[in-house]
């Protein structure tokens, strides 16, 4: 139950960032749709088909698409004044998504018994997939790929559940706050994966 | 019969479109024919991914293949006189192309199963998804979120569609007319579905 | 035993050409490696994708991911003088990796009985396809769409393999050898596939 409130959440948050880039971008309607649900499921959809359950489960979620579509036409259609709430929480709705949609990319590959590379790589890829697609979408250079800590937090939790450390629905919630704290901690602080610039090493 | 004739001028229309806009980027020869495949094939594989079809059935189109090969290459080949008459004459192409796969789309998603939302998933990304590539690989923001109005009149096929309203040739034939009539509408009166620009709304 | 080592190759080639763009768009570590591992599997990946090998096969590599993530963070930690390396020599391990992706991808399609179309897209999708996804991720257009030649000799490893001309491991390392000196022949002479420019013909 809990869990399925998180990932309704997770799902709300990503479809909202879909539909703030495609406002950015002026965007008609259709590809506010587009965008919202290329962020919020194309995540789930990538991750399905690379561990190897078929992509078509996504229809499943019929709940999901029903509050997703109506959350789009309401953020559509009210005035753009939630979009400045937005750049104050819009990071933490964003974060409780992230951190669902990894620990539950995660789950569903260690239950397929996939090796740990392909554990990581669901957790990693339903946390910020969707993201990537949007960014794609939209004509510009994923986000993910430089911003503050994000992708690390996504791969930590596939790490941990690959290795076979979470065993209790209290460790997966343990698991989850830390994700989001982490990633709020990121934001915070400016941590930064080590980037390279200039001609020689910088380590 | 008829449907075929319809499934090629759309796969034909489709590919022509890959190579003007490959042509603008000033691809070679071999990335007229990626763009130009991608466009015209491109729709059909996510369509299929996302409900649940092989995607490799796409090798079962044979002679779609061998007809979309050679007009590129003819397109290619000839002077460009003919990139005045697609101006032209491109969107009532494409505005065929648009009608025939969502239709043919939808159908297939209802044929499986799958619930309105799939349904309307089909008939979007079947029209419109080998278009978003196209951008994508000439690096482009794609132009179907936001030209005139364009996915809308595949959603609203798949709806109709998925509705169950229709049951015979005659009506597939009056939808796909009427998809036509109303895409081209659009260009000719230049309809939008609303953009909101400015910080505040305009509505 | 050969095989195995030219697909080593091959990997790590393509997996540092996508740390190359990483580094120059200045993607940080995780960046590196989303890039790296995209450009790595990718097209391997479309290509399970399409000929219908289930995509999840791709978790069997587990050798190629863990060399591919240990040159990865290598490559990210040293100076940056392989930069220089990579200018002179790079050119010449991509060929390997096109050599050996575009013939595995070609006999993988004819094992499972597809037409010579799917045999040819298969040899020029894994061949290719990373690059694209690793352009299309660091929002360039794909480069391959318009070089010195390039897909053609993937396209024709996959001819050739699909007229059933190559039945001796002898035969695939010709073929093999054939498409890496063709592709530095290109490189060397600044072959181009005709390209079209200008509002006439310069045919």
């Amino acid at each position: 139950m809990t869990w399925e409130i998180l990932n309704i959440i997770g799902t709300v948050a990503f479809a909202l960032s879909g539909v703030v880039v495609a406002l950015e971008e002026e965007y008609d309607l259709m590809g506010v749709y587009v965008l919202g649900f290329a962020t919020a499921f194309g995540g789930g959809a990538i991750r399905n088909l690379l561990i190897g359950i078929p992509v078509s489960a996504l229809w499943e979620q019929g709940t999901l698409f029903t509050i997703a579509i109506i959350v789009m036409t309401v953020a559509f259609l009210v005035p753009r004044i939630w979009l400045q709430l937005w750049k104050k929480w819009g990071v933490f709705f964003d974060a409780i998504g992230l951190a669902a949609f990894a620990i539950q990319g995660a789950l569903f590959a260690t239950s397929m018994g996939h090796p740990m590379s392909a554990v990581i790589a669901a957790a990693v890829l339903t946390g910020t997939g969707g993201g990537m697609i949007r960014d794609v979408l939209a004509g510009r250079k994923p986000l993910v790929l430089r911003k503050e800590i994000y992708i690390v937090w996504a791969a930590l939790g596939g790490f941990v559940i690959g290795m076979g450390w979470i065993t209790s629905n209290f460790a997966i919630g343990a698991l989850f706050i830390s994700i989001i704290v982490l990633r709020m901690l990121s934001v915070h602080y400016n941590w930064k994966v080590p980037v390279k610039t200039g001609s020689s090493s910088n380590f």
